[in-house]
């Protein structure tokens, strides 16, 4: 681990308790949170495979996945200069030469890297859409919350280009949106296979989807156990989320 | 309640626990299953409103929902001579006029019910795509679960004509066939707006669909908690299957 990386004001490093690995991050701009760390655990890279995040922000899922997993590469495309620079400065401490992000737009992402290219896209993209209500379209976590820059319906579209046949992707999104992400995906022939709903407890609606798609797949979804992050009691973690999440 | 009605070789009269409602049933043929049971406690129906049950077979769903809610018709479309007798013989025994059947095609369910006439229209329709390995394709139990007479996409085209704008749907369905079944409700028009998933326990993968849909429902999917069947040894109902259902 390099020690001599610059921290900018506002930035810390927190320590993602797997492999020894780390990241920058700013509270003022966006920080990782659950949703990044569960698709982590959703995904699986095999050995040797390229793999894409679509809208990588601080670079948390390039960094966990290639903590987890096998991959040859893990690469995040990122609009925001700041954050590429955050994330490439997290991967400089890390040493891991396997991880590197580039600096572009969603919807280019095929020009950039090549039709079906890769073996693995993920993306943990905005949840909610534009809307005209939002007072600050530019800001760090407007851009990353909602559909500013990106909607879901290009991010599939650019999935689809990118993805090798029978190339896999993962998404993290909202149940709410359930119905829009499988017409996308549908729509753009990255079949889904499999769902799993996250809920903060069992008595609870979920607040999390889970979805994984194959380009060119057939069409039969496998919707896995509840992922269930809390006890009863609201407060403390499950065993599974201690025991595969280091919660 | 009238006794004087016939019973035929092989049938049997059941109690539905639930009014004094009771149902004639044929082992042979196909009896109802715990999915129809649950589909009548995830509809709402309200006061004065129509309703039309797709491929009604026995005759269960209009008879479970007409002893739960206070619409003002619950009608059967049941392609099957048989099933259609033994449901009218279920009705005439409960004496409730509000329940009746039709022998016919849900192909041509809206030109027989006439096109933007109905409330809600509900349906436990085949699961199973029909494919080549069928040995008896007439037989009663492979219409039941097989897409021999009416495929998933005809059932939504049909649902869609019969109903007003702003009319529900409710089908159960597998969790196997979700996309199919969004897209489909999308593309016809009919959003999806509620899904409930069906465990048998907790740590299990769900076994059945609850879906309400929307004639020119906005895009906005309400995913509930899940409902799970048994407690985790497997055998006892849990509190809501017995205080909900009367299991």
């Amino acid at each position: 681990m390099k020690t001599d990386v610059t921290l900018k004001p506002g930035e810390r490093i927190d320590d993602l308790q797997r492999n020894g690995r780390v990241i920058i991050q700013n509270p003022a701009r966006f920080c990782f949170g659950i949703d990044a760390v569960l698709l982590s655990g959703f995904a699986k890279v095999k050995k040797g495979e390229k793999v894409i995040d679509l809208g990588s922000g601080n670079g948390i899922l390039p960094i966990l996945l290639e903590a987890k997993n096998d991959g040859e590469s893990f690469t995040g495309l990122e609009i925001q200069p700041e954050n590429v620079d955050m994330a490439r400065r997290s991967a400089e401490i890390n040493g891991t030469e396997k991880v590197s992000f580039v600096e572009g737009d969603i919807r280019e992402a095929s020009q950039l890297f090549g039709k079906n290219s890769t073996d693995v896209v993920v993306s943990n993209p905005p949840y909610m859409k534009a809307g005209s209500g939002l007072t600050n379209p530019g800001d760090a976590k407007t851009i990353a919350r909602h559909e500013v820059l990106v909607t879901l319906d290009q991010l599939v579209e650019q999935t689809a280009a990118l993805l090798k046949d029978g190339g896999r992707c993962y998404y993290v999104h909202r149940p709410f949106r359930l119905v829009d992400i499988f017409a996308s995906m549908r729509r753009n022939r990255v079949e889904p296979k499999r769902l799993r709903l996250v809920y903060p407890q069992l008595e609870k609606e979920p607040v999390l989807a889970l979805v994984e798609g194959r380009k060119y797949g057939g069409p039969e979804l496998k919707v896995e156990k509840p992922l269930i992050l809390y006890e009863s009691d609201g407060a403390t973690y499950t065993k599974e989320m201690r025991e595969n999440y280091g919660f």
